[in-house]
C-alpha cells in the first residue's frame, strides 16, 4: 500500500529525531507516577501538532486521539514512560542526570517511537478511516499501575482494540516476536503478618515463637504449588521477604512476610489465595498466633488476542519490512506487565522488537548496565505503523 | 563470735553510706568495659585504705587483697559494676543522668556493700586467720564478660573458694535464696548464614531461594530438643533472629540467623552444638546452599560447690541475722551469670539476696522500670561478713 | 477411495464378531505377562489366515506382517491385552470368570477391532504398497511394561511409523480425540529406605526415629515441584505409601517410602530426580540416618509425531466416517502409557477412541464398575482403517 | 528389734521355697488379665493359712488382710503377677511352658517373696500393732492396668500407706535403689486418624494427600517439647507409628498415628495435651484434612512420698540387712508404673531390688533374654519385711 509504503519512509528519515528523544527521556528519568517532566516534555511535542493531548487517570496519562477522514473502527497504541529506582552505571553522554533513577527497561524508547509516529499519522489522518488513540501511559513498573486508573478514567471508550510492543534486549534485533492467547503471567502480592509474644530464650514455654510460626508456614507453603495447582497449570508462590530480624536471646514476638504469587490463569489464582488464606488461618491454629493475612490481587494475565495477534504476525510478514528478519512465537512469559489490563476490556495484543546490542552482549532488563540497540526504535515504529495502518483499512471487527 | 557480731554492728551503722555509694553509682551508670569512672571511683575509695587495689585483666577489673594476721585460707568475693544500655523510666532523684545506660540489674548494689564491707574487713584484718581478696568484676553483662580475662590475668592465684551474690527484685526482702549444684544455665550462641542465588519470583528455577532453605533449617531445629537431649536435662534452642527482609518479587539468596542455646549440662551443651552443625550440614546438603556456621560457647553452667554452699547455708542459719526471715532453696534458674567461670577454677557459690521493694511490686531486672529494695544491702553486706568471718575460722579445706 | 470404502463396509458387517471377541476377551482376562490363553486365543485366530503370527520378546507378545502387493511403507498398529488386578462388580453376562482379574482399562476392546481389522487386511493385501505390522502387546498395566521388551526383540525392525489407540469412556462415543506432540506424561517410581535406630519412646535420646527423619524428608519433598522445576513445565511427585507401622512406645527404626514421578520432559525428569536423590541425601546427613534410594526411570513421555498426528488428523476429516461426529484435540493427559517406548524408536501416534456409555455415567478407567460403549470398537477399527489405507497409498516419509 | 531379727531368720530359711514358688509362676506364666492359674494357685496357698484371701476388682486381683493383735496403721504391700506377651528365649529347667508367654520383667519373683513373708507375718501376727493388706496385683504390663480397678473395688480402704518394690537387673544384686518424690514417669498415648481424598498420582490437585498431611503433622509436633514445656521439666511426645502404606502410584487417603507421651508433673501431661490437640486441630485447618484424636491419659507419674521414703532408707539403713550392701538414690526414672495409682491415694513409696546375675551380663526386662540373680527375692522378702515392722511399731501417720 502506498500510504503505508510512504509512512514507513518518513519513519525512516526520522530515526535520528526518535533516537535524540529517547536520549533525552533517558538523561532525564522519573519514577512511576512521578513523571512530572516528562508529562510536559510530551504535552509540549503534541501541542505543536493537530490534535488535542489530554491528562487522564490518576498521574499523567496522556491521551490523543488521532481523527481519521472517514468512519472506521479505533485502535488504540500505548507507550508507557516511567522509569526505575535504580542507580544507572553506563558511561553514556545521554546517562541519567537524576541519581537513582533510571530508565532500565525501554520505555524511554517505547515512548520516543510512539511520538514520532503518531506526528506522521496526524499528517496523514484525513486520508485514514478510523481513529488511532495514543495512549502515553505512567507508572508499568508499579503496582497497580498507570493502566488501571487510565481505563477508569475513559481510556479505552470507543476503542475497538489495542496495540502495545515492549523492546527486549534478550531478542536479538531485526526479530519481532509474539504469543496468543495468555503470553504473560498475572499477579498477586501479599503480606502477612505474624505475632506471638516475646520472651527471654531460656524460657521458650513463657512465649509463642513468631520465627517458628513463620518457618512451619514457608514450609507448608510449599504444598500449594506441589500438591493443590494442575500440574499443567503455571504457578509461583515465593516468600521474597522475611523479616524477622532481632538479637540471640530474645524470642522475636513478630514476623512480616512479604509474597508474590504468578500464573498464567484466574482459576490458578483463585486456587493460589485460598489456599494461602487457607495455610496461614492453619498456622494462627497450630501455633496460637495472630495472622494477618493482606492479599492483593493485580496484574491480570496478559492475554492476547488470537485474532489480532494473527493479523499482526500477518500484517508484518506481508509487509516484509526491511529491517526485520524474523517474526517468531516466544512462548509464554514469567514476568507481569499491566498492559494486560486493557485486554481485560478491548481484544488487544503485545509484542516484542529485538533490541540485543550488536556486541551480543547480555544486558538484563532492570539491570543498572541495561543497555539496548537503538535501532529497535525504528524497527517498533515500523512494526506498529504497518499494522495500524492495516488494521485501519482492514474492514472487519476484532 | 564476737569478732562477727561487732562487724555485723559496724556495718548496721554504714548502711546509709552504702546506699550513698549505691546511689552515687546508680547516677552514673557506664556500659561492660567501658567502666572509667566507677574504676576511678572505687580506686579513690580504696587508696585511703591500708591495702594495695590493683588493675587486672581486659578492661577496669579490680582485685584487693586483705591480708590477714595469720596464715590461712584464702577466700574471694566478687562484685559485678557494669550497667546496661538502657534509658532509666523511672522518677529518681539519683536517675541516671547518661541517657541510654542504666544500672537496671542491681550490680550498683552489690558494688556499694562490698565497698564497705572491705573496708571493715580492713579494719580488723590483724585478727583474722587467711586472707580476703575482694574482686571488682566489669562487664558482666556482655559476652565473654569480665570473669575470664580476669581469671586469665591471675585473679583467683591463690584463692582456695569464692563468693558472690546477687539481689533480686523477684525474691521478697529478707529471704535469701539458694541452690546446690548446676544453679544457672550455660549458654552458647551461633550465628548462621545461609547462602543461594537470588533470582526474579516468577523463575523460581534460576535461583536458589535462601528463604525456604532457612525455614527448613529452623523446623528441623526443633528436633535437637524435643528427639536429642535426654528428656531429663534441661536444654533450649532458639532462633531468635531471622534476618532475610527483601522485597515482593525477588527471591532472597541470603539469610541470617542468630541462635541462643541453654543448658544444665556440658554435655548436653554438646550435644546441642553437634546436632545444630549437623543440620546447619544437612540443610546445605538438601537445599544446595552454602550454610556457614560461626558458634560460639560462652558462659558455663554455674556450678555451686556442694560443701561450701552447705556451709554458707549453715553459717547464715546459725547466725540468724536479724534483717534475714527466711532461707530457701530456689531451684535451678534459667538465666546464665559470668560468676560460672570462677567456679570452673575453685569451689565457689552463689547466691541470692531478696530486694522486692515494699509495695510488693514487679520490677523486672532488666527492665527501664527496675526498682530494688535498698534494705537488701544491708542484708548482703552482712550475709556475706558472716559467711567470710566463719570460713575464715573454719579449719578445713573446702 | 473405493479400496477404503469396501473395507469400511466390510468392518460394518464384522460389528457383532468383534463384541463377541471382545466379550470373550472380557469374561477370562489375565493380568500382566500371565496372558497365557489369551496368547493361545489370539494365535488360534491368525492360524486360520494367510498369515505368520510369530512369539516376540518377554512374556506373550505377538507380531503379524501383512505382507502387501507392492512395495511401499512399514506402519505398525498396536493393541495391548493384559487384565488388571481388579475384582469386577459389574453384573454382565460375560463378566470376569477370573475372581480378582478384570479387563477395566478396555484392552480387551483394543484387541478384539484389531483382530478383525487384521483379518480384512490380510484379505486385500494384495492390493496394498508397503506392508502393516500388527503388534498384540502382552502387560501394558505395570512397570517396565511389554512395549520395551518387544522393541528389544524386533518388533519395530523396519517399521517407518507406528498407530495406537485407546477407548476411553471419559469422551463421548462419536468423539475422537487426539493431541500432538508430548501428550501423555513419562514416570519414574522410587522407593527409599530410612534406616534409624529403635528404642523406648521415653527415651529418645537413646535412639534415631526414622518416622521423624522421614516426615521431614516428606516435607522437603515439596520443594522440588514448588522451587526447582520451570513452573511452564508439568511434574509431580507423590509419596504414595508411608509404611512406618509399629506399636505406641517403640520409636520405628526404619521407614519404607514409595514415590512417583511424572513430566511432560525428559529435562524435567532429570531435575526432579537430581532433587530426590539430593533431599535424600540430606536427610541422611541432617538426622544421622541411613538413606537408600532405589529410582527406577520407567516409562517415557508419550510424544505424538507432528507430522503423523497431522496427517492422522486429515485422514480422518476427509474420511468423514459416518459413527464419528467430532474430533477434537484434548490437550495433554495426567496418565503414562507405555506406547510411549514405541515413539522413541519411530514416529508413532497414539489417539482416542470416545466410549462413554450412552446413559452418559461415569465408570472411570481402573474401576472395579469400569463399562464401555461397544459401539467404540467399530469406530476404532474403521478410525485405524482410514488412516492405514491412506498412509500405505500416501508416499511419503513421515 | 527380736521379732524383726526372728522373722528375717525364718525368711532366710525359707529362701529356697521362695525361689521355688518364682520358678513355678515362671514355668507357667499367663499374661495380663489371663492369669486365671497363677490366681488359683496363690489362692490355694493362702487358703491353707489362717487368713481369708479376697478376689478384688477386673480380672485376678487378690487382697490378704493380716491383723495384727493390737490396733494400729493399715500397711499395703504390692506384687504384681501378670507375664508378657513374649517367646521365652533361655534354656532353663523352668522355662515357660507357654509359647509366646514370659515372666521377662520379675514379677513371678515379687509375688514370691511376698506369698512366703505373708505367710511368716500371718504366723506372728498377735504379736503385731495395726495391719498388714497383702495386694496380689495382676495386669501391670497393659493399659489401663490391674492397680486402678482393685482400688476402685476397694483395695485400699483403711489403708495408711502402701509399699513396692521391684526387681531390677540393670542395678547390681546387693543394692536397694530408692528416689523420693516423683520418680517414673507419667504416661498418655494418642491415636491420630487424618482423613484426605485418595486418587492418582498424577492428578495431585483432585486429591487432598494425607500423607503430606501427617508428615507435617510429625513436624509440627516437634515444637510441643522444644517450645512449650518448661526446659527444667521432663516431656517426651514419640510418633512409634505412622501407617499410610499404600501404592506407587495412589495418594493416599488415610493416614493412622499412634503416639506415646511422658511427663513428670501433671502439669506438664496437660501442656502436652492441650498442644497435641491444637497442632492437630491446625493441621485440618491448614490441609482440610479430617483428622479424629483419640487421647488417652492413662499411668499417673509415679510419685513417691518423701516422709514414707526416708523412712523406709533409714529402716533399712538401721537394719543393716547382711545381703545388702549400698542403699542408692536412683534419681528419676523414663518408665512407667502402675503402682503409680496407689500413690494418688494414699502416701506410697516403691524402690528397687537391685538383681544383676553375677556374670554381670546385662539381661534387660522385656527380653526374651531376660535373666535375673535369684538371690534379690530373699533381699526383697527381708527389705520389706524390715520396712513393715519397722512401720506398724512406729506410731506416728505418714
Amino acid at each position: 500500500m502506498k500510504l503505508l509504503n510512504n509512512l514507513l519512509t518518513s519513519l525512516t528519515q526520522y530515526e535520528n529525531e526518535m533516537i535524540q528523544i529517547r536520549r533525552h527521556l533517558h538523561q532525564y528519568p522519573e519514577i512511576s507516577f512521578q513523571e512530572k517532566e516528562t508529562f510536559k516534555y510530551i504535552m509540549g511535542f503534541y501541542k505543536e501538532l493537530d490534535c488535542e493531548p489530554k491528562l487522564i487517570g490518576k498521574g499523567f496519562g496522556i491521551i490523543v486521539d488521532i481523527e481519521g477522514g472517514k468512519s472506521g473502527k479505533t485502535l488504540a497504541l500505548r507507550a508507557d514512560f516511567d522509569a526505575l529506582a535504580i542507580f544507572e552505571d553506563n558511561d553514556l553522554s545521554f546517562k541519567s542526570v537524576n541519581p537513582g533513577v533510571m530508565h532500565a527497561c525501554g520505555h524511554d524508547a517505547h515512548t520516543a517511537y510512539l511520538m514520532v509516529l503518531a506526528r506522521e499519522l496526524v499528517k496523514i489522518k484525513q486520508e485514514l478511516p478510523g481513529r488511532v488513540r495514543i495512549v502515553h501511559q505512567p507508572a508499568e513498573e508499579v503496582s497497580p499501575g498507570g493502566a488501571k486508573s487510565m481505563i477508569k478514567a475513559g481510556a479505552l471508550d470507543g476503542v475497538d482494540n489495542m496495540i502495545g510492543v515492549h523492546v527486549m534486549t534478550t531478542i536479538k534485533t531485526g526479530v519481532i516476536a509474539y504469543h496468543n492467547k495468555e503470553t504473560q503471567t498475572g499477579r498477586s502480592n501479599f503480606t502477612i503478618t505474624i505475632k506471638g509474644n516475646g520472651g527471654h530464650a531460656s524460657m521458650p514455654q513463657l512465649s509463642n515463637d513468631a520465627i517458628v510460626a513463620a518457618s512451619y508456614f514457608v514450609t507448608e507453603l510449599q504444598t500449594v504449588i506441589s500438591r493443590r495447582i494442575d500440574p499443567f497449570d503455571m504457578g509461583t508462590v515465593t516468600i521474597g521477604s522475611f523479616d524477622g530480624a532481632g538479637s540471640f536471646n530474645a524470642i522475636q514476638d513478630k514476623v512480616v512476610l512479604k509474597g508474590d504469587v504468578r500464573m498464567m490463569k484466574e482459576t490458578t489464582r483463585k486456587v493460589i489465595r485460598d489456599q494461602v488464606k487457607q495455610i496461614a488461618k492453619g498456622v494462627g491454629v497450630t501455633f496460637g498466633v495472630e495472622v494477618i493475612v493482606d492479599y492483593d490481587d493485580n496484574y491480570p494475565v496478559l492475554f492476547n488476542s488470537e485474532n489480532l495477534t494473527h493479523f499482526v504476525v500477518d500484517s508484518l510478514k506481508d509487509q516484509n519490512i526491511s529491517e526485520v528478519n524474523n517474526i517468531v512465537d516466544l512462548g509464554p512469559q514469567n514476568p507481569s506487565e499491566d498492559f494486560s489490563y486493557y485486554g481485560q476490556v478491548v481484544p488487544s495484543t503485545f509484542f516484542y522488537i529485538g533490541a540485543q546490542p550488536e556486541d551480543g552482549g547480555n544486558y538484563p532488563h532492570h539491570s543498572p548496565l541495561f543497555k539496548m540497540n537503538e535501532k529497535s526504535i525504528l524497527i517498533a515504529a515500523k512494526a506498529v505503523a504497518t499494522v495500524t495502518i492495516n488494521y485501519l483499512f482492514f474492514n472487519k471487527k476484532m
